[in-house]
């Protein structure tokens, strides 16, 4: 995963609660168990959501927790799927997900990928009918770590204007690739095709800052730098912010994670998409069933020797992260390195917690009869 | 390919000379031909660029055949080469393209990739030891042509520079993604991975234009809007343009398509990757063999029934198409739709060249004794 603004320091003004991994781990699967997942999946959605925490995107971790409570309170949540594969070649397959976490989906269309790509070198899963899968890397890891390089896209919610739209058409709709490396961390591109993720906006609005032009437009289509802006029906921008800056890019990379995971699984697409909160309803005309994901997994093998290709990956991090910079305090940051380095730190001294999200977590224990977070 | 400023009314400014399709088809032949490639490889190689020309981007069609020569003059183009599969699995190779014309090598991977996922579902084909391969969509076209998805990418000389970086250590690493749709055009996504590709900046030097701010920097790492500055050691900016706008991912998506093309393949990566321009000499410490590609197809059966397939991409463009606009002049762009129709125009009413690709032309056939172009 690859961000620059991490959002660790500006969660420590808020004096956050800090809490161990094994903790938080077991909290989170007593509330996926409590929502009537099995043993196995139970503990995978906690897995896939500390990955995130570890990792410092708390924008995917546990403060998802109640929007997944809420989503199967709706019922638009399956917590026991009958998870399937609907249409198969020896290297491609459809899944259905049958309306589950997919953060359960998403592992194991991710898992039929590696099985494909260890018979026949590569393996492809466009995946409909599931939900809201948690970050793109946790899926393209899970490659990484059998020397494949992994690929994990989705679409999500309509939230983002096409260039020259008005209209929210398009998620975030992030896409991931993922290359396993000799001496460092596995180079993991994983970023939201919008110019600057939702995650960004609420830390500015909890700040009560304005956000830079070219990350959002109003209602009506014009610019503007209000971070509240998306709450009243406005959008975010394509990555390329506006036409001169090549949004249509932007545009064009979102529209293809929405066609691979969607339009080729029988999911539903662009506008379709059902939202993620649980107090907008779906659109009552679907083009398919929930949303899509699309994941895959090559061998590295399958192309030149595992140890050739690490140690030229190896070396190409070092000619990047050795490069002359503008401002001498600023690296290159080689993406997957700042979430590496979190990783380490937060296994040892716990995962920060903000006020807002011990509250909702603290809330789904009372509900659920299980026990509080306390320091 | 997706752009949005169509180079045709610049250059008719300059009244073009108009070439009907088959005699700029003939005369490409026959620069080929001259250069010793065999009656295939020059068939092919000028179908390479005439596609371009005919969908509307000149930056990459005949305009480019004095620099092949060049190359070839140099020895670094070699045009009887002995295209070979040095690794595969059933869905996987690498390809050893011999200092070959890209234009050659890349449609040899790709019918290979084809072949591949017409047996398994999918195929996929990192390249070595190749050359500048025209417009990534020509070669991801061929897999939608068998009602497949296409993927095209390719690294290229270093321009970009990393986010905080002051060197130039990518190419604009084009990307590509097509797919099959029903009553309308394919969708092509095809694009640079930097803010803006060179062919734009060539047209505001033509104009003497300064470009806006977030495409180049200069050489000292700080922000122009001179279109000379990349001539005197500046750099293109990675898609996003700047850190807070999300060139990270601009970056990541070119490291992306480096590490599948070359890191992969055992071609030259980064800032090791031979100039196209014949005056520069190649790096001479090489970290592998000539530019790389990759490439890939898969089966739109391998997922869902064709025609369901196109039905519901057909609905997808209808969609985006006949979205709410902020100007109502101006509507959101389908990928590939403004190449299409060039296509079909340039296909009656011919190629518009202007006078400096005329006279570099013609400067070639006087070299090689071959008829010019004429009105």
């Amino acid at each position: 995963m690859l961000r620059l603004l991490r959002p660790i320091p500006v969660y420590i003004i808020f004096a956050p609660l800090i809490i161990t991994e094994s903790v938080l781990r077991r909290f989170t699967e007593n509330i996926f168990l409590a929502m009537g997942c099995s043993e196995e999946h139970a503990q995978l959605s906690a897995d896939v959501l500390l990955k995130s925490d570890l990792r410092g995107i708390d924008s995917h971790g546990v403060a998802r927790l109640i929007g997944y409570v809420r989503l199967w309170e709706k019922k638009r949540i399956n917590t026991k799927p009958n998870i399937s594969i609907v249409h198969e070649t020896p290297t491609t397959a459809t899944v259905d997900g049958d309306a589950g976490l997919g953060l359960v989906v998403a592992p194991f269309a991710m898992q039929l990928a590696i099985n494909k790509a260890e018979k026949y070198g590569s393996g492809w899963v466009s995946v409909r009918n599931s939900n809201h899968f948690g970050i793109a890397g946790y899926h393209a890891l899970l490659a990484v770590e059998n020397d494949m390089i992994g690929f994990a896209m989705t679409n999500a919610s309509p939230l983002v204007s096409p260039t020259y739209s008005s209209e929210r058409l398009l998620g975030t709709n992030p896409m991931c690739y993922a290359f396993p490396a000799g001496k460092y961390p596995p180079v993991i591109v994983d970023m939201a095709t919008s110019a600057a993720a939702n995650g960004k906006l609420e830390i500015a609005q909890r700040l009560g800052k304005q956000v830079p032009e070219g990350w959002i437009q109003d209602i009506d289509g014009q610019p503007t730098t209000d971070p509240h802006a998306l709450k009243s029906g406005g959008s975010l921008l394509p990555l390329g912010s506006d036409a001169e800056h090549g949004s249509h890019k932007g545009f064009g990379l979102g529209a293809t994670v929405d066609i691979l995971s969607a339009v080729l699984s029988g999911a539903n697409y662009g506008p379709w998409v059902p939202p993620f909160v649980s107090f907008l309803d779906p659109p009552n005309d679907p083009v398919g069933s929930g949303i899509g994901h699309f994941v895959g997994a090559m061998r590295v093998d399958g192309f030149r020797p595992v140890d050739e290709f690490k140690a030229h990956l190896d070396n190409w991090i070092e000619r990047f992260k050795s490069s002359a910079t503008v401002d001498p305090d600023k690296k290159v940051i080689i993406p997957g390195e700042p979430e590496a380095a979190a990783e380490a730190e937060r296994k040892v001294s716990g995962v920060p917690l903000v006020d807002a999200v011990v509250t909702d977590l603290n809330g789904l224990a009372e509900k659920f009869g299980i026990g509080k977070l306390e320091a």
